[in-house]
């Protein structure tokens, strides 16, 4: 397996900032995210304080942003990232297509995560509670699984886990119509939580409780504590020092996941500043192996 | 006099970043330093990780910063401060033309200050030490005093100099003719530091000692250490929190001025959190006093 030098989560302009950046230091890097860039900025109506480009919108800033990235060579991977593991050495990433890569450092700019944790989700994480359907399906032949899906592509995974499963429970949190597999049952109801003693028992909605043995969170993006294990947040924000580095050697976060003010130049800033960190830390583990 | 919400010192990418968004935010603001900008930047050959613009000249990203800023109806005040004093409820900041302005808050923008401090400096900064000719002269009336340049607009000052001084020492720390007033003693020697007990006795060059009141050092950007009694520093390096605040309630520091990396984009990221930090401590004051 490749090992890169730096894995970049996240395309808004903290992660391509950080990916430019580390072009010009010739770092072997691998970016994952949309090809598209940042939705949130893509649909702001105008950007007033980007200095350098005045009034624009966000869909033309978004696009400048992209062809700077591209114009160096930065390709995207289109993958959505769902568990990272610090290895020591080196870091495992795993997607939710089940995909493994390698790299030797991280760079964690994946935005701002809206959705807030329900009870008992991070204290079943890894036992009885899942973000990867495709990871983690085999696990649960001949079960009961609950799923949580926070937009409408997540059915596809629910159609996979149904390959699997026994029963499937599809708690959709959108309005569109939903349209999976027959045999899953499609609830409409709000999570408040998950039971279990050691491992999960039970999901539990406003107003019912469902007996399982495991609870799929599908959701667009990952709280940062729950993405790597042992990564220091504080309010879902990963806490970072001035350059950026957070408590896992190696780990380095930027861009609103670290938190307000959710504003452009600064995570492109910090984009830029957890690049030449990450080059740094790279350099220095490269002299300390001679 | 007019009283400022926000005085920002510098205009390289994080004063500008910084004027621009305390503008959107509706602030009444001053801005220090030069209509042309940063010269470190202007000068920059190209630049190719300033996220949105690739492949630019420093003159034409420089020019953009400022036609964003001028677009904004950002206005630059020219005159070099010498001076910032924290009073409690507000700063006075005095210019090396000897005016006086006001502000409730102030944002350090003026980068990085290139030159060392020689030895007794700081020391004997107000006890003989100073900054500012035109701001001090009359105080070294029928007295001598040596005057360090380090670049030929200095010059002017030693002129002025000569209106009061008895005598007048300028060492020139640049290699031009020098072109001053007759009466004026011109030594090129290399400083070495202030001597005195309570106040300034004596300035020291390598090979010679000048028995002298006073003595100004006139460089193009001063340590910020002591541009701001009392303001924590680390090896001419203002200290900021993640918010870019300092240890003094109401001053903020963004760009160079804070240390590595010396970065365009990292610079404008740092005067956007420190304009909306200092927003919020505006906020907070008025609040605070209803």
């Amino acid at each position: 397996m490749d090992t890169y030098d730096i894995a970049i989560i996240g395309t808004g302009p903290a992660g391509l900032e950080a990916a430019v950046t580390a072009k010009i230091r010739n770092k072997n890097i691998i970016v994952f995210g949309s090809v598209f860039g940042s939705e949130k900025v893509e649909k702001a109506h105008m950007i007033e304080n980007y200095l350098g480009i005045p009034s624009v919108t966000g869909a033309d800033l978004m696009k400048a942003y992209l062809d700077h990235a591209f114009s160096m060579g930065v390709e995207i991977t289109q993958e959505k990232i769902s568990m990272i593991y610090p290895m020591g050495e080196k870091f495992s990433l795993q997607s939710s297509k089940g995909e493994m890569y390698e790299a030797s450092s991280v760079i964690l700019s994946a935005g701002v995560s809206a959705g807030k944790t329900y009870e008992g989700e991070e204290q079943f994480l890894g036992r009885g509670v899942s973000y990867c359907a495709t990871c983690d399906a085999a696990l649960f032949r001949g079960k009961s699984v609950a799923i949580v899906g926070f937009s409408k592509e997540e059915e596809a995974e629910a159609d996979f886990m149904a390959e699997y499963a026994a029963k499937v429970l599809y708690f959709p949190q959108y309005d569109d119509d939903v349209n999976v597999k027959d045999g899953i049952e499609v609830i409409r109801e709000k999570p408040l939580g998950v039971d279990g003693e050691m491992k999960v028992s039970a999901f539990r909605t406003e107003g019912n409780s469902y007996d399982v043995d495991g609870v799929f969170f599908l959701r667009e993006s990952i709280a940062p504590g729950n993405l790597v294990p042992g990564l220091e947040t504080e309010k879902r924000q990963v806490k970072v020092s001035r350059d950026m580095s957070t408590n896992i050697p190696g780990l380095f976060a930027c861009g609103d996941i670290t938190g307000a003010p959710y504003q452009l130049a600064k995570a492109a800033g910090e984009g830029n500043v957890a690049a030449l960190s990450a080059v740094s830390y790279l350099d220095e583990k490269r002299r300390n192996s001679k």
